[in-house]
């Protein structure tokens, strides 16, 4: 893969639009316009986002900002970097708008409809989901990071159809930010995030309207004794509202199917408890503490902290 | 409360026995017996363990060490460290061997079997419960550490029908550990740690098997992905099933409640998303962000990471 990018030549001579820069696009395009000690990774970076408001912020991560979707004509590689159901909205406009050969690609955390909506696009656009699984608390363009893809995994969605240069070109704009770029069918990735991402958050969102359900027993002295404990299992729950609906919305199927999952290790934990039944009690929490000490090893690439 | 202790003289005076030394046990002996720059608290400190093998380590936390149940005879104050239904067990034995008008308490992590228990105990006894908001991930008594309690919240529970003294040599005593003592009633101890540390530990436990109940699909690939949410709401997972099984047991009224709570936010939860109400699951997912978010401020003595 010496010359991943046929059409344009090598990634350092290409011009990448990044479609909405909030926190994930905004890094993104720090991260390959370079700058405070890491090098330049493309020709040129292009910023297109919505509101002229931003364009002056936008202007320290990218090379030229716009809120003119057309500028998408000069690029090589377009990335959208919007909310999900954006992302489906904007991908045929897009399309339209962009140059024959060039790849269009994606930062969405759903892929299955998004990848649909690829394989209907006119030929002549390369196109290929992505996601990379990194972030951070704070949102927005503001808390944009040219290190926030730093050895994280990106994960890469083939389209049917598409010629494998697609994802030729999509892993090396992934390693050129320093991510790992991971291949995985758009099912797959779906039903693994719902399972590691999603189903946690939902927990969290459960976790917080339970503990909340009797307030008036116990009052706020319940908050004062809170421990680390609850902390870190609700911390998703405090969230941007707007990205999870997003999310949540746009993985249903995945998502409901986790969450039946949940349900029924809840019901037999409860029907143990009710029962006494501390045989079968510690059976279900030892499943969950192998399962859950096994997946953070360090030969799988988590680590606990 | 200049002389708390009216039997004993002051603290610094006591002779305390703590019966059970894993972390808690050992952690307090160790922070009232002093050493490494801290101060001694008490006269003595003797540590009550049941296997002879854990004399030579439990020598380092305390100023005698037997496995001599026999020896609380000698103490002003006692304390049961071990797990909540073994204390539920020595509860009437030790308060025999006890002399009389000297304290019995605990640190047991439900508390209104405990105090129900203490309340039938003989009257020359002191008794209060009480539960330390502190621990660590390592358990055992080579985990422990004289700083353990340090700013923890010790709740402390009234048995009824005890004169105030019992509360208020309790409170010396976790004072004496660093501690912050909170009175409060048994039974809404056990409905607020239920909210706050059982049911984050039993979603956690749902959401860990949830997340391998499709294992063949994906494979190990969903754990190489998963990201800082999955670790943080699943972490308690990990805990001592032996420890948990018996807080569960020992609550179960109260955690029964919360999980149906919990199962109801769920129900609400899924609701929404199989109708793609969109309206409906943000309205879900703020009020528990908002919650969450009221929950950790400063002035709730609460702190996010």
């Amino acid at each position: 893969m010496a010359d991943p990018l046929g059409e344009v030549g090598r990634l350092a001579e290409a011009t990448i639009a990044v479609v909405g820069l909030g926190l994930m696009g905004g890094s993104l395009a720090a991260a390959l316009r370079g700058g405070a000690g890491s090098a330049r990774q493309c020709r040129q970076v292009i910023g297109i986002v919505r509101q002229t408001d931003t364009l002056p912020l936008a202007r320290k991560y990218v090379d030229q900002a716009t809120t003119d979707l057309g500028a998408v004509a000069a690029a090589d590689i377009v990335v959208l970097a919007t909310p999900a159901r954006t992302i489906l909205r904007l991908l045929p406009q897009v399309a339209a708008l962009m140059r024959p050969g060039a790849l269009l690609t994606d930062l969405g955390s759903s892929k299955a409809a998004i990848v649909d909506v690829m394989s209907t696009l006119p030929d002549p656009i390369l196109a290929v989901g992505g996601h990379p699984m990194c972030g951070k608390e704070a949102g927005g363009l503001a808390a944009a990071d040219a290190r926030l893809y730093d050895g994280a995994p990106f994960v890469l969605c083939p389209v049917p159809g598409q010629p494998a240069a697609a994802v030729e070109q999509a892993t090396a704009l992934a390693q050129a930010v320093g991510a790992r770029p991971q291949v995985l069918a758009a099912a797959l990735h779906d039903q693994a995030v719902a399972a590691i991402s999603h189903l946690p958050y939902a927990m969290a969102v459960a976790t917080v309207l339970a503990a909340t359900a009797q307030a008036e027993t116990g009052g706020d002295l319940r908050w004062q004794l809170a421990a680390g404990g609850f902390r870190d299992t609700t911390r998703v729950a405090g969230g941007e509202i707007a990205m999870w609906t997003d999310i949540l919305l746009t993985n249903q199927a995945a998502v409901l199917m986790q969450l039946a999952h949940a349900r029924a290790a809840l019901d037999a934990l409860t029907a143990a408890l009710a029962q006494a039944d501390e045989v079968g009690l510690a059976a279900l929490l030892r499943a969950a503490q192998s399962r859950r000490r096994a997946m953070f090893q360090p030969t799988t690439g988590g680590t606990d902290r």
